[in-house]
This record gives C-alpha cells, structure tokens and sequence, in this order.
C-alpha cells in the first residue's frame, strides 16, 4: 500500500491511497495533480546516512567498508512536501542534490535488534538531501550546509515494504536526464542494520525518517531546475528550484 | 517572568508562574518540590554552539576569535526537565557536562537581523549539553555523542530577558563542587548575534532553543552523581545521573 498525505480543496488535512486511479480517501477518489500533496509524515527529527552506497564512498576516496553508518542530522524545517519549490540558500554558490530513500518509522523504538527492525518500519519514501556545500565544506558538523530551510523534500507516498521489489532501483534525474543510477544491492548497510544502529542511543518516533544516503554524482542545481528521485515501488518525489 | 511548565497531581499539563512562595497557576500556589517539572518548552530543534566562551576556546586549542558560531545539533530525544534523570549511554567511558544556557524562542524567525533578534526570544533556561565523548571524537558529525537521548537536561524555567542581570553569572555544580563558571561578559557571541547567524538559513519555531556553548571545564559523569546548571535569574536545573 502506498500512503499519502494531501489537502483537499477546503485545506482539510486527509490521509489517502495513491492507487493507478488516482488518490482515494474515504471513499471519494481525487485526481492527484489536482490536491496539494503534503509530506508523507511528519519527523521530529531525520537522521542521514552520508554516503551508503559503495560506488560514493569510492568517489569520496574510501575503499574500504566502514565499521558503522557515519551519520548526520536534518530537522523539520528541512521538510517540504512533493511538488514544494526547493529554495536556494542566498548567497551560495554551490547547492547540490543526492537522490536517496527514506526509512519511515512507525512506532516509537529504541535499541532494537536487526531482527526486530521491521517491526517498527512504516515503509519507505523519496528523499532528495539537498546540501549547501559552501557552508557544509567549512563546517566541523553540517548544520548551515543540511539543515537549512526546505532542504528535505520527501514524498510523495509512504509505501509498505511489501511494495519494493528486492532490489529496487533509485534514480535521480534532472531536467528529464538520469544523474544518479543505483540499486539497493550495492547498499553499504541494510535497512535493518540502519535502523538497529541509530536506534541504540535515540529513540525514534514514529514518523521519523532515516535518510539511508546516496550513490555516486551528486551535482549542482539551479534556479528553475526540475529535479525528480524516484525510488522503485514508492513513485517519483518532483521538486523545481527556486531562488529563495 | 519566569515561567513553568508543570504536571498537576491529576497529571495535568499546566503553565503556571515560578515566584519565591511557590508555582503560581490559575489562582493557586503550588510547592515546587511537589509537583512533576516539565521542560520549559518544546523544541523542535536545538541548534548548539560548540564553546562559546573564550576560555573553552583555548582550552580546545585556540586562541582567535572564530568568524562565524560554530553549530552541531541535538533533537527532542534528548529533552529532560528539571528533576530528570540523566541516562548513562550503554557501554561508553566518558560522558561530560557541559554548563550553558539556552535562548528559547517565541515566536517563528527566520532571517532577523541582530537589532531586531530580541523580538523574538521569549527568554533563557538553563542547559546541560551531555556528551558522550566515546562516540563524539569518532565522528565527523556529532550525532551518536551529542543527540542521544537525555542528554539536554532543560529548565527549570524560561526566564524574560529583563530577569537577567548585564554580566549573569553561570555555574556548574557535580555533587555540590563547582566544576565550571563564568558569566555572560566572556561569550565570543551576543545573543542577538547568535539568533541572526542561526536564523539566515534556519526558520525558529516558538519553543526552540539555541544552546549558547560551555565555559572550560567539562568533566565527567558517574552513576549517582548530581549536577547542578545554574544561570542568574533562572535559577538551578538539577539532576542526578543514573545507568540506562
């Protein structure tokens, strides 16, 4: 099943099934480009994987398998919704994309096992970690260069596991042409191993998000640029950039 | 003002006035002492400055004014109020104090200058910025030593600006010993510098916080131990520290 949040013409918050006939919500069926689809949950807090793809860590320099996730932190300013404008950050010069899936939580959990994992897993979702990396390159932690203002557009469904194929494909492409190429079996660690290694020292709630990191050729965006993440099984997350 | 937030003995949520003859809250007086003390707001983020005293600052190594606060964050798991305990992460040597102060927000920002800063902070607690040094020195973003949960004691109060003396005075106390103290005149950053820098790229929301950094001195916790954060007019924030 494919969840998503939208508003309705009255700006009622509804919850939804975006079917191959469009969204239906208690029993009435809406066009999906004619609601305003929200973010598909609502995080209190994102925690990012930093490069979790091999073909990435090598571009970085690394060639070898970390110990464990080098994680990151985003906040809920960051989140925008499928469809929402991503804002450039004034007076930078380089603002890049990283096509990624999400990790949606579903129940609050802490230091869970990889075999329970999935017990507390929602689904999954399109990300896009925008990234300010004139601020990020001169930062000991990255706050200025990822957790600036709707710099996490997410969405457009959660979908349940059950609807991604084993190894799904994550695509990110940029006025219609392909950047970044991937599938989940080049993935460094398991959505298992993920969630079992952020949980042991932070609870998660549910609707929190682990953005689970990005394969090789994150790239520059500018303004009026159309930038798609589709992630096989959950849909495509479509965002334009806009000067803020 | 200083203003509380406190659980009746019905297990009520109120907001209530902290005086010198107890908890004011619609027209009754509360013993502090005898009810549940919640943290003073509810941050949806808590962006941190890394030492923000000059002292802590050579202590670290350096001795030159930095150009711009350097940020990491914490997120709500890590919220405890007044009276919390204070949980050992599993597993780890060096867990630290570190004495600061916090802004907390009122109303939602977002790229205010410094004369206009003051508008919307609707005062300052006292914080705790417990480290988990194990994980800290061995990432390249502090998210495992920084974010884990109860590690940002808050409170007991949000204090208005006008509570607050010129040059306050700041103090950490480890079972009744002070281990850290300074006031407010040896912050590298002001307040109104530190809320414009934060905001340019950060939307606030009401409630969240800006932990304003450390003066020299953290050290280290044990089991049994209880730390007292005290900043001038807000008064002391206490907890004592326990294994997970």
């Amino acid at each position: 099943m494919r969840t998503v949040r939208f508003e309705d013409a009255t700006g009622y918050a509804r919850t939804g099934e975006w079917t191959d006939d469009g969204i239906v919500a208690s029993g009435k069926t809406y066009d999906p480009e004619e609601v305003d689809v929200l973010p598909p949950s609502e995080p209190t807090k994102i925690v990012c994987q930093a490069g979790g793809y091999m073909d990435h860590r090598e571009e970085s320099g690394f060639d070898d398998k970390p110990e464990r996730p080098e994680l990151f932190l985003k906040t809920p300013n960051c989140v925008v919704a499928h469809g929402d404008a991503i804002e450039l950050p004034p007076g930078r010069d380089s603002v890049e994309f990283e096509a990624e899936f999400g990790i949606v939580i579903d129940e609050q959990c802490r230091a869970v096992s990889e075999d329970e994992a999935m017990e507390y897993v929602a689904g999954f979702t399109c990300v896009n970690d925008i990234s300010n990396r004139d601020d990020q390159q001169d930062e000991r932690n990255w706050v200025r260069g990822k957790a600036f203002d709707a710099s996490l557009p997410m969405g457009p469904v959660v979908a349940t596991p059950d609807e991604i194929p084993d190894d799904a494909a994550l695509e990110l492409r940029l006025n219609g042409e392909t950047k970044q190429e991937t599938t989940t079996e080049h993935m460094i660690f398991s959505v298992p191993e993920l969630v079992a290694d952020v949980s042991e020292l932070i609870t998660l709630e549910p609707g929190d998000v682990i953005a689970t990191g990005t394969p090789y050729g994150p790239d520059e965006l500018s303004a009026g640029d159309v930038v798609e993440v589709e992630f096989e099984g959950v849909g495509v997350l479509e965002n334009r950039v806009v000067e803020r």
